[in-house]
Formats: C-alpha cells, structure tokens, sequence
C-alpha cells in the first residue's frame, strides 16, 4: 500500500508563485494584500533579481524570520536563457517557488519572464499574485486611453535615437489613439522630458508619475503645451513612468 | 483670525482615489491592500460604472455600513464627455471621490480616464490604489516579453475583420517582439482562440489566463503548435485574457 502514496509525492510539482515587491519605502500593507504577503512569508525557495534586495524585502515583510534558512538564485539581465531549466528545478523537487524582482511585478519591465515560461515548460502551476505595478499606477492616474497602450520599456540612451523613437509614438498616438508609457533612468528623467517637449506635438498630453505609493506620490498630467508654459518638475533620481497619450481633457479629442 | 480659516477651507479640494475592484467571487484581503480596503470603506462619494456592481463591491468591503449613506453617480461607456465636469464637482467642493469600475482597475479598459482627465484639469490631486489587473495579471503569469507589450482591448466582432487583426498581430510579435495583449466578450472565447490557432504562426506563443484570483484560476501558455495538438480548454462564459508572443521556452528566441 506505500508504494503507491510514495510515487504520488515524488510527482506532487511544487508552484510558482510571481510576487510583487514594494516600490520603495512603504508599509508593505500600504500596497500589498495579505495573501500576498502571507505567501511571501511562508516561502523557503526564491528566484531573485537582486539577492541583497530581495532579502531587504522579505525582511520588512517577516523581521523574525532568519535569511540564513532561505535558498535564494539570481536571474537577472545577465542570466543566459539556458539557466531557466536550473533554476526551475526546485519546483520540479515538490517546493514551491517564489519570483522576486528588485520593484514591482516580476514578469513586466524585467527578466523574469524566463523562469515562468521554463515553469510553463515543465508543467508547474504558475500562480501571479496581485502587488504593485507602478506602469499600471501610472496609467490609472494618467487619465488618458487605457483601452488601448503600449509599454516600451526604455528608449535609446542616445540624443538622435532617442528623438527619432519620441516622434515616432507621438506618430502612434496620432494614429492610433493608443498610449504610448516608457521609461528612463532617473538621472536622465530631466533630459526626457526636456525632449519630449521639444519633439511631441503641443496637443498631445504628457503624464510624469513619480515615487508611485510612496510619501513622495506626485502624478502631472497635462497637454505639452502646458508643460512648456510650466515650471519644470524637479525629477532627479526619482523612478518615473512617463506616458504620451491623446488629451481627454476637453471634451473632443483634440485630434 | 476666522476669515483665512474659512478661506482656506473653502479652497480645500477633496482627491479622486483610484480604486480596483475585486475580480468576481474572492477575499478582499486575497487581492486588496489594507490601504486599499481603508481608503474605500472611508469615502462617502463614488464614480461608478455600475451603481449595482459597486454596492455590492462595497458591501462585502464594509458588510454593516449602510449603502444609503453613499453618494453614487455614473460614468460608463455611453457618458458624454462633456458630464465630466460635473462629475468631478464632489471634490471641487472638498469631498475625497472614490473612482470604481465593474472589475479590476478603472482607467484600464474601462471609460474611467474621462474622470481622471477632468481631475487633472481642475487640479485635483489622483491617488491610484493597488489592486487587481487581469491585464497584469495575465502578463505576470504568461513567461512572455514584458519588457515590450501592447494591450488592445477587444478586436472586431466578426470573423473577417477580427481574422485580420490577428494576422497584424501576429505581424507585429515577429517585427518588434512585443507581446500583444487581447480580451473578448466571455461567450466568444472558443472562437476566438480557434481563430488565433488558424491565423497565427505556429512558433508563436498563446497565453489563456482566466478566472484570475478566483478559484478556478487557470494560465494556459504553450506554442501555438502545441495548442493545436492539445485538447481545447474550457472557457465559456469564463473571463480571459488573450496574450499572443515569442516563445521563450526553448532558450533560443524561436524568431
């Protein structure tokens, strides 16, 4: 009578379970739901961006809990495609499994894609579990189309590629009516604006959405226009959305 | 001493909180920040998409709180823009106003950004709350690109017109390897996904997520090729989210 219970824990698969992170400093209550959390908690195995920030995270979430106990690998940028079956491998053991990004949702502006299509692959139960997305926060508080969006991740670093990608959205925005959301490193937030400003068109609208869930919360949203009549805002270092989109505000669409 | 008192009350303005919604039959605390639940039982002024959606969203948030208290107006797919304006009016008056849609979060996929666009304009202050996207969701769960991705909400009713946005779609992952991202009206789900496995190339990437947070969730991501070999799920009547993309899964990118 044993083998056959023996033979159906050795094939029970553990889970994957993709966790979002906080974006910042912030009571993890303030923006994840107690599943979420409870989950994160009572994990042992993770797969993580960054260990030394994952290990912050799971810290604030559980500050009595010893990290010596958990077994953390990295994926990350550098991570060949080849690693996933590796790093897969404990759920495929019976544990579950965490995927952990260094803010916000694993799987959206990150690599973790590559281990939920390896989970997919080997047939482990993919579970998303509800955090924040700052991408998402920003098109909540946009007040622009959200029936119809593009993330674009960052665009070039470069002045001329950077210019000749801004006129090309401000050209889908036309087209299309979708909005156009990307991203940069914070220290060059200032030039992005200052580029969008001079190469988008006047009626189109521009929303900067800084510090998402954090005290610091700040969300401008208004026609280009507008934005070059303004002071600027000041965006140094801060992690920000910018999104580029048709202007609602006036009743028609001022297209 | 009294007249800047009452100055400065005059001119407080109220905030518009952006609030999600649950995903049909869950724990508020399985998906919902304690932030979130707080800031919703709090308000006494809504934008709703569906008064009767809403009072029930609200009434298993706060079960003894009596619904009469609330003030509700609508905004909904056939609210000219022009209403808008008097919708924001709560919060000119000093009223923090709680945007809700039927599910999930307003302003993604959904007419709410009419709201969020007037708030913006009258300078009143957007706070987006965490909460669930099935959008998100399906991106999390779907081991695809996230690092590029376009949400287009529903494509064409009819067979013609929706086979070829198909084939454009299936265009756009080969061309810019963005994944494109789809929902449909629940008792068209079969057919559409036979039509994705008719018009779209094998090598591609099909993700079905549906039920997200409830119980029978389920994320079905596999090749297009594999689809067709599979046994066709059941999704009648069971709300989706459709992701078409690169196929990760073999280390190599299948382009």
């Amino acid at each position: 009578m044993s083998a056959p219970a023996a033979s159906a824990s050795v094939r029970r698969l553990g889970r994957l379970y993709v966790i979002p992170s906080l974006l910042g400093i912030v009571a993890p209550a303030a923006v994840l739901p107690q599943r979420t959390i409870d989950l994160a908690r009572g994990l042992t195995h993770f797969v993580v961006e960054t260990p030394k920030l994952a290990r912050q995270f799971l810290k604030t979430l559980a500050p009595d809990r010893p990290l010596q106990s958990l077994v953390m690998t990295e994926l990350n940028e550098h991570t060949p495609a080849e690693r996933a079956a590796d790093l897969i491998a404990p759920a495929l053991r019976g544990d579950d499994l965490g995927l952990l990004s260094d803010a916000g949702c694993p799987g959206v502006a990150d690599p973790g894609a590559l281990l939920v299509a390896a989970a997919h692959r080997a047939g482990v139960k993919v579970v998303p579990l509800v955090g924040p997305s700052a991408v998402l926060l920003a098109l909540m508080a946009a007040g622009m189309n959200g029936q119809a969006f593009t993330f674009h991740g960052y665009l070039p670093a470069k002045a001329g590629p950077r210019d000749a990608a801004l006129r090309a959205l401000d050209q889908a925005v036309v087209r299309t009516g979708a909005t156009q959301i990307f991203i940069e490193t914070p220290y060059r937030n200032g030039a992005l604006v200052s580029a969008v400003l001079s190469e988008c068109r006047p009626v189109l609208r521009l929303c900067v959405a800084v510090d998402l869930t954090l005290a610091a919360e700040q969300v401008v949203s208004r026609p280009i226009a507008a934005w070059r009549a303004a002071p600027s805002m000041d965006l140094a270092k801060r992690p920000a959305i910018f999104l580029l989109g048709r202007d609602y505000s006036s009743g028609a669409l001022l297209m």
